[in-house]
Formats: structure tokens, sequence, C-alpha cells
């Protein structure tokens, strides 16, 4: 392979991303060299523990825990980082940006919390700042949002963005398991942290969401616009429930724009089984565009693991080597205006969960006529639990927020409130 | 808009999608132009009928009937033929690539049949032959396939890929119409020709099918290999079976690659509804790549229409303008093997409706000695329909082909065969 240019590149992080990144570039050299006329070769690996098995061969030499040995070997051009978190990483990604090198991460949170600095200066440098992997894993999202659907002007962007809680609601409606048996099983299989936070309460579903909505939308937003609500409120009643209603419950990020006006939400939501998200099941990501002209686009695939992701983190290397030529940015607009909640006042159908004292008599009979009923613009649908005294309703109301607050006055504590999509099949 | 260089192009047709072309190019020239430094104007159009109405307006001096007014205009740089057909298409594309033009085309059945030899004209030439338009409407496969997924191996495609046929499945499905009824019903909203012979006999779905394989993998496969089959056999009975067993039909294309061989399939399936592509509904289209990297990938758009369309000749367009010096084309084998028919010789499980005079008796009793029953591994669900001496079963076997042609030896027509995905709802 004589007539190929080498190129060196230099990793930030050795984990399961790391890891298939090394092994996919080994076991798919030939269609890259084709593809860039570049062999690629990892010239230096940041790890944080020495004494860590692997299941890739990598000489001690090539091995540092200081990641400026990484990001100054002048030899190194490209460097790919995948350890996670704020800093290190934004420090070294920042000495990478200015020593003129390119670099691809995976990392969310960074991109969320930092990703304008960040793009400003890899743009100011005249270098690629890649970053398809930090969003829906193996989905090529970002790509088509930032570079393939230029002629359209996207309005609307939604999806299941974290694999951890759609594998948790997955398994809880489909082998009847309860929220912590379903976190459990989860973590055992490696889909979920020991500390699962950051999937269970939407902080990693609002990172992804507010990185789309930046690349998407002509005016910036901050992660603190993101209205968030996590999933650890669903009990096997709900998805009882849903079940009956002939649907199912996901978490949903939804991001709109309109007239310089930004609305970012995620949260819980039940879907009918008919709805094209309904069926994107365990560890899966989707996302639907919707733009002026192409009406909308869907992309499902695996949202995490080893070889998704690094299959974006490689295609962004190619990308790399084929352009390394910055695109032009597209002009956004500061938004300093303050975040503004949702407005939830137009009609829609909404799924609540009731708890009262006051709905059963002593023997645990439902007493009707203690069901709020009279407030909504019409009750599709309810029953109760006796056992825990909890009320679910389907109800179809203008201004649910108000309705929540009347509710609480009146004796009903609302202990959760999901959006239903589409038409209740009751 | 000074400072924008000006780019005329020509249009061949200035039907439906040629229509969408000229209204998009209009909307959003802003961002076209932001994008690629270029303003577009259509220079010349061809038209077959002057005294047809469109609406749109066009000068009266742009346009045509002449072809080769447009491809030898030396002021023309990228021509876009959205006319459709074999001839005159082929030799105005042809005349257009030897003058160093780009083009830009939605052509399925001039690709599936001529293709090889466009690309290699285009390639000789060094311009660009362009073609997103021509499979999936607005969904960016052939984007994927032939330029992002550049460092995966690609193994197989399946999907959706005539919107006529899933309206009318959809149709059948939903609204309990009659194969004829609901191709009424297609024709009326124009998603249907009057003609709808290439639609519903599956030859739509597999020029597009063939178009996938080509760029997918490494040997060539002309569209006579493709084994097709179309919806007209499938009737209310079928229909009302697939929903009592949780499953929907669908026309699927399905394209395979192994160690040097190419299968290619079209034909209607059975698909549970949990299947990612049974919620697939109306006019869209559904493609899922399989490759070595990154898994499953599955794209949900609208498969025809003037807009969607139009979107993926305009990203084209972006993209020409951006990139004008053609990629480096994959290698590929020139497959001079006979078309073998795929084998179908493992265990699958299967629905058959057949036909028989022999299994009711006299007051129209299912005689259930007569069904034939012992044939199979497994009878997984079967039921009847006296008025009309037809069975339908489900069935886990082997070597399907060898089992109905003992049943043709037996007295029973083997009227449909749908191989059935996944697991019955029974």
């Amino acid at each position: 392979m004589g007539h190929y240019k080498t190129i060196q590149i230099g990793l930030l992080g050795l984990g399961t991303v790391g890891t298939g990144v090394v092994k996919s570039l080994l076991s798919n050299q030939q269609p890259i060299s084709e593809q860039t006329g570049c062999l690629v070769a990892v010239k230096r690996a940041l790890i944080r523990d020495v004494n860590k098995s692997r299941d890739i061969e990598i000489q001690p030499s090539l091995i540092t825990t200081d990641g400026n040995d990484v990001v100054n070997d002048p030899e190194i051009s490209i460097v790919i980082e995948v350890m996670g978190g704020i800093e290190p990483a934004k420090s070294l990604i920042t000495k990478a940006l200015l020593l003129k090198k390119h670099v691809i991460t995976a990392n969310k949170e960074l991109l969320a919390k930092h990703g304008d600095t960040l793009m400003a200066l890899a743009h100011e440098q005249g270098v690629r700042l890649m970053f398809e992997a930090s969003v829906g894993g193996g989905i090529p999202i970002v790509h088509m949002v930032q570079s393939y659907l230029s002629a359209n002007r996207i309005f609307a962007i939604q999806g299941i963005l974290n694999g951890t809680c759609n594998y948790i609601l997955t398994q809880m409606d489909e082998m009847d398991q309860s929220f912590s048996s379903a976190l459990s099983t989860a973590q055992a299989l490696g889909y979920a942290e020991a500390d699962p936070e950051s999937d269970v309460e939407g902080f990693d579903a609002a990172y992804k969401l507010s990185i789309l909505a930046n690349i998407a939308f002509p005016i910036y937003s901050s992660i603190q616009q993101v209205q968030r609500e996590g999933i650890t409120k669903i009990t096997a009643f709900d998805i009882a429930n849903a079940k009956e209603l002939g649907a199912v419950i996901k978490l949903i990020g939804h991001a709109a724009y309109q007239d310089g006006d930004v609305q970012l939400t995620v949260g819980p939501r039940m879907l009918p089984r008919s709805h094209s998200l309904a069926s994107v099941r365990d560890v899966f990501n989707a996302v639907t565009v919707s733009a002026d002209v192409v009406g909308d686009l869907t992309f499902i695939g695996r949202g995490a693991g080893e070889l998704p992701t690094a299959s974006a983190v490689i295609e962004d290397l190619v990308e790399t080597l084929r352009t390394p030529k910055p695109q032009a940015r597209r002009q956004q607009v500061k938004d300093n205006v303050e975040s503004q909640k949702t407005s939830r006042t137009e009609v829609m159908i909404f799924y609540l969960r009731l708890m009262s004292q006051t709905v059963h008599d002593s023997q645990g009979n439902i007493l009707r006529d203690q069901i709020p009923s009279d407030i909504w613009q019409e009750v599709i649908w309810h029953t109760s639990k006796k056992e825990t005294s909890e009320i679910a309703l389907l109800v179809k109301t203008e201004d649910i927020d108000a309705k929540i607050a009347f509710l609480s006055e009146n004796g009903f504590t609302c202990a959760l409130t999901l959006p239903f999509d589409g038409t209740p099949d009751v």
C-alpha cells in the first residue's frame, strides 16, 4: 500500500468507543484507504488506567496517561476524543485546535455546554471539529442536519435520543418489569451506568437535543433552555394503562423553531403503537427531522455501543481526510432571551395519574363522583387502582397546567402527566 | 446578491418534479446561495406540451419542445432530467455528459437499465451524474450508500421502495378496501398512473433495488437478476388474515451480498406490527441498510411527490456546486454469472393461500383431514373461507418450493405465498 499517504492520529480515551475505533480502523482499512487515499495509523492513545485489560492489542509505547503527549505530538494531525466529561477533555481539545489539528469528538456534554466556543475556535483555526458520534450513535443525524439538508430549512426535530431509557421502557412494556428491575437489567448488560442519573433523568437526551437544535436552527440556544423530565416516575401501572390505550411510553426530545423562537423539551410521552417512533425498541435511537422542502425524514439506528459509535467517528474521519477545509458556518443569532416555558395552552390529549385518599370508599370501591370530570373538555378513558388510591385518566383539555393546579388545590396529587400524540385506541 | 456567481441550469421535463424543482429553487434561494456561493438560474426548460397549464410562472422564451436546445446551450453547465422513460432521456443525457455538463436525474428506469454505461461516461468526462431523486423520493439513501457509509461494508439493503403499492396496501389494511378499489383511490389522488402496471407489478421497486445494489455492492448486477412479484394477488381475505396474525403485508425489496453473490428480490411479505417497516404507511418509503460497522440504519420519508423529490434534486445540485469533481468510483466486478433463483430451502415461516374444491363438504363445512398438514414442520395457524373454497395457512417449513409443487400435484392451487418475517402473534 505504498501509494497511500500515512496519517497519524491520536486517541483521547480507549474505553468502549475508543476500542471500537481501533478495531474498525484495522478491519476496514481497505475501504477507508480507497476512499481517502490515506493510511490511518494510531500514533498515541491516552488511557486512564494502564493496568486495565482491553480486548485489543496495542503497543505499550503508544500508550500514555498524559493527554498532552497526544495533542502536542507534532506528527499527529487528527485528534479523536472519546473520553467524555468536561475536563480534561475541554482543555485538550482546545489545545489541539490551537495547534491546528482536526478534532473528532463523541462528547455530548462538552458540546452541549461549550460547543459554541469550540466550534468558533475550530473555524478560526481553519480546522474541522466533527461530532457525529455525540448524537444518535451510528445514525448520521449531525451529517444530515449540518451538511446534507442544506437547501432545506429545518423547523422541527423530534426523537428517541437516549438508548438506556428506551431499553428500560421497552423492558417495562414487553417483560412487565418495574422501573427499578428494568434499570438493574440495563446495568447488568452495560446499557446503564452505575450512576444512572444522566440517562434516566433526561440530561443525556437534553445534551443531544441541544446539539441538534444548534446546528439545525438559525438561533443559538443554551442547554439551560431545555425543559427536561426523566422517566423515573413511570410505573408498571402507567405501562399497563398505555397498553390498554394501544400506546407505548417513550422518552422524546422535541425541538421546534418558529419566528426566532426555539422550544426545547425532553420528557416522556404516550405514542399510539402505529406511530413511527413506537416500534423503535431496546437501545435503538430514532430522529425525525421536519424541513420545508423534504417534509419529514426519520432515521433509526443503534444509539450506542462500541461499533455503531465507532462507525460515526470513522465516517467523520473519512470526511475530514476528504475535505479538510471547514464548511461555511451557518449564521446564528445569539439568543439572549430568557428561557420560556413551552406553552401548553392549546387543546391536547393528556394521560394523567392522580393520587387521592378520597376517591375510594372504605371497601375500596371507586367513588365515581370523586373523579374530577367536569374540568376537561372530554374524559376519553379512566381507570383506578384501589391498592394505591391511584386514578389514571385520558383527557382532552386546554391549558393543562391550570387544570393540574386546580386538582392540587382540591386534594389530588398529579403524579404523572404525559402528552398523548395521535389518536388513542379506545 | 452581486457577490454570488450565477449558474445556468437546463431542465428536461417540467411535470410534477420539474415544477417542484423550480418552486424550491425560488423559495430556498438564500440557503442554497449561502451554502454554494452560487445563484442558480433556469436558462431553458424542455416541455412536451406548450398548452398544458402549470402552477408556476415561467417565461415563454425559456421554454422549448426540443431537448437539444437545452443540452446544447453553451451557457448551461448543469442539466436536470425529470422527464422519465428511456428515450429521448438517454440520448439527451449522453449528449450533455459528452459536452462535459453535470447531470442530475430522477430517472430510475434509465439508471436501472443503462446506469452502468452512463456512470462510466460521466466518470470519463470528469463530470457528476447524480441520481438521489431516482430512489426513495426525499430519503437521502443514494447519498448515504454512495458517499456517507464509505468506511462501512454494506451487505444488505431492504425496504419499501414503491409509494403507490404502500398506499394501496395501507388502504386495504386500514379502510378494508379491495385491491381494485384501493387502486382506484390511489389513481384518483394522483398516487397511481392510469396504467398502474409498473407500480403494482413491482417493476418500479425492482428498478430502485437494482440501482441501490449497484452502488452498495462490489459486484455489478443487472435488472434481469431481480426476482419480481407484485401485489395484485393480495385479497381482502389475506389482509384480514394478516390482521388476525398481528401482521401487515408490505411490498419489500431485498438485496443481499455475500462472497461475490448478489440476491435481489421484490415481493410482498408479512411483517409483524412491531417490525420497524410495519408502521411505514401511505406513500412513505423506508430503506434499511445493513453494514459491518454501523449495524442496521433505517431511513423513512415521503417516497414521491413534487417537493420531496425536488428536495433530492436540489440537494444533488448543492452537492454538485460544492464538489464538481466526481468521487472515486468503487471498483466493481462485472457479474456474468447466470441469475440464480434465491434459495428458499432453509426453515422459514410462510403464509399460504390455497384453493381446493375438495376441502369442504356439501354443506360448506371444512373437512379437516383435507387440509395438508403433515408435509410441514409445523402448522402454526390456519383458517378457511367456504364461499371461495380457500384455505389460508401459516406454516414453518423447509424447501417451500418443493412443498408448493407437491400441493399442486395433489389438487391444491397455491394462489399466494408470502414469507413471514419474525414471530407471529398467535
